[in-house]
């Protein structure tokens, strides 16, 4: 990462607005990043996600290196050629895949063996070889093999996790300092399970590894939403100020105003995605079912202050038809709306930081959500 | 339909050229023409639509119907409003999907009684009911109601179906012409099975109605290619030649030439998409299969003389790889490439009939398909 500088700080809040530089250009922070797991974000071209607001996408290092493989994205040079997507890129690490994904990983102080979830096959991945295979992707936003545990873990457990997610830490910070000239970034990973005094030990030692950013990981893996929240509020102001911190795999547009307002810059999540393929859509008042008999005969656009290519072009009649019709199109139309939403709302917050009326925002976000988060209902 | 002009006559074969003017646009001929059963040709957006150079699409007047109905696509005054395609529309009668689809389809000389494929609901259809629906989805060409047979069928059979669809024709146009003011084309289907005394007796009897167009229906039924190519042979030239003429759901690039040299001038069929779906592609060459393994580390495109967004812009390696992770977007790149195959083929074929060169043209396209037109193993 060539830089990242603070550009407004929230007096009623720990929000704060920041911009990025990479090589592949700048990111105005808070951000939202929408996932393209394997080279693609899922029914969208790479123009549609850039039309659709998105500064910088995600993709996974344990999905693209089973498949395709590094030898095939090598021969393009890296993820963006391969893809055609000439923004900024973060891969994860794989650890969180380790975790949820792979069948029979087995963790060592050397690393974590793995059988792919595609074909049994066997494979080792240690500190180094996942910074290997990221450089390989060619990311601008590298992320550290971290252990990520299950949820609940007992104190011991937790403790001696995070302690091996440091000690792997440092070796990625070494094997990437040989390898690259610091033209990406790599940010290291907090864990700690559920416990502050972890969380603070975790935020502590990788604080001195003086690294790039730093990112809160194993959050959203079945905790109550009370909990995660409390997590990292506690964990956020624990980092350090003038770093990116990043929270990975959060969440709801609730999540992210408030996880903003706790100091946050960075967020990925599945969810405008993969809600959007279910038919989920979210609009100011909350989020609703496409799929419900209310849209059949609503010549209406899904939002009518909405500026996205869907809700310039179709009804929420047409919308609901190509759904319940299975229509590829549903997918695209869909997906297309959500990521617009979350990276309008990335917007809103970071205009309302600069004007210092993070307030504000916040009581008219929360004032216009009528029918919840996830009403399966749609409004009249 | 406001127009149809013959702009050229090929010397050497009957194929033709010829201008079609309807409400919607010109359409020059021959011409190929998408399909868009449920209100979207699968996978695209109308703008990708119109990109791959398809100037009319078909949508299905059974599926439209059933689905989402009549009275959510009268909101919109048609189709066009309802899935934003402003270009010209063809749609079938159905006849065909009550034959290949409905369940417990029971024809009299009233119409088709039958259940629906999706709900089980029972419906009738009668001529006049095919006329009022595809006039409800604004169709710029429409079709008579026909009676599709099973093949084979005894030649008393064939005779009594293509005699019902010759009186149901004519109940379509004084249905159509009470209606109407001859704004929108309403077409005839010849039936007859692979009766050629049918085929002619039913030509003859459709055309003494003095139609705007003409169908071969009741082709592609599951009889011997060379018994499908020998059938429109006969038939074709029966037809009145200042009307354009249509080859129902036919087929491959192979048969398209074969059946523009004959003299047809309108053609739809779901192989481009359907087979772009499960990853065949066409190129001059022939068809490849982009699962192969042989694509793997291709970093060229599907064809470098391609002008189609897909291989401006992606390798092979890249769409194998979206098609074998299932990513939706596999599904779209492969049904644009396959899509401005088809349209393109046959813009070259209307310059070559143009320049009264088809022969060459032909001989041209044989010469370049190496590797045969389904194989299922790509080039190297």
């Amino acid at each position: 990462m060539l830089g990242f500088e603070i550009t407004a700080q929230s007096t009623e809040t720990r929000a704060r607005a920041g911009s990025m530089t990479t090589l592949h250009g700048e990111i105005k922070t808070p951000v939202f990043m929408p996932v393209g797991t394997l080279g693609s974000v899922k029914a969208l071209s790479v123009e549609e996600v850039k039309e659709c607001g998105a500064q910088i996408i995600l993709g996974n290092t344990y999905h693209l290196y089973l498949r395709p493989g590094c030898e095939v994205i090598d021969l393009f040079k890296g993820l963006h050629g391969f893809m055609k997507w000439d923004g900024p890129i973060l891969t994860d690490s794989g650890g969180f895949q380790f975790f949820s994904l792979a069948k029979l990983a087995k963790t060592t102080e050397e690393g974590v063996s793995f059988q792919s979830h595609i074909d049994g096959s066997r494979h080792v991945f240690t500190p180094e070889k996942s910074v290997e295979v990221q450089q390989s992707l060619d990311s601008d936003i590298i992320m550290c093999l971290d252990e990520c545990i299950a949820y609940p873990a007992s104190h011991e457990a937790a403790k001696k996790s995070l302690e091996l997610t440091t000690r792997w830490a440092a070796r990625c910070k070494t094997f990437w300092e040989e390898m690259t000239f610091r033209k990406n970034a790599l940010f290291g990973i907090v864990q700690g399970s559920m416990y502050k005094d972890l969380r603070a030990q975790s935020a502590r030692e990788l604080a001195d590894l003086d690294l790039p950013g730093y990112a809160i990981g194993g959050l959203s893996v079945g905790e109550p939403k009370d909990l995660m929240m409390e997590m990292a509020n506690h964990t956020l102001p624990l980092l350090p100020q003038d770093k990116p911190k990043y929270i990975m795999g959060v969440g709801t547009p609730e999540d992210l105003v408030e996880l903003t307002a706790m100091g946050a810059d960075m967020f990925d999540c599945v969810m405008p995605s993969r809600n959007a393929r279910n038919g989920k859509l979210f609009i100011d008042s909350g989020a609703i079912n496409i799929n419900n008999a209310v849209h059949r005969m609503d010549t209406g656009p899904l939002d009518p202050r909405c500026s996205c290519y869907t809700c310039r072009n179709y009804s929420r009649a047409y919308l609901r038809h190509l759904f319940k019709a299975n229509e590829l199109l549903a997918y695209r139309l869909n997906t297309i709306h959500n990521i617009h939403y979350y990276t309008t709302l990335m917007a809103e917050m970071r205009i309302a930081i600069a004007e210092d009326r993070f307030n504000d925002f916040r009581n008219d976000f929360y004032n216009k959500r009528t029918i919840g988060p996830m009403s399966p209902i749609g409004p009249i």
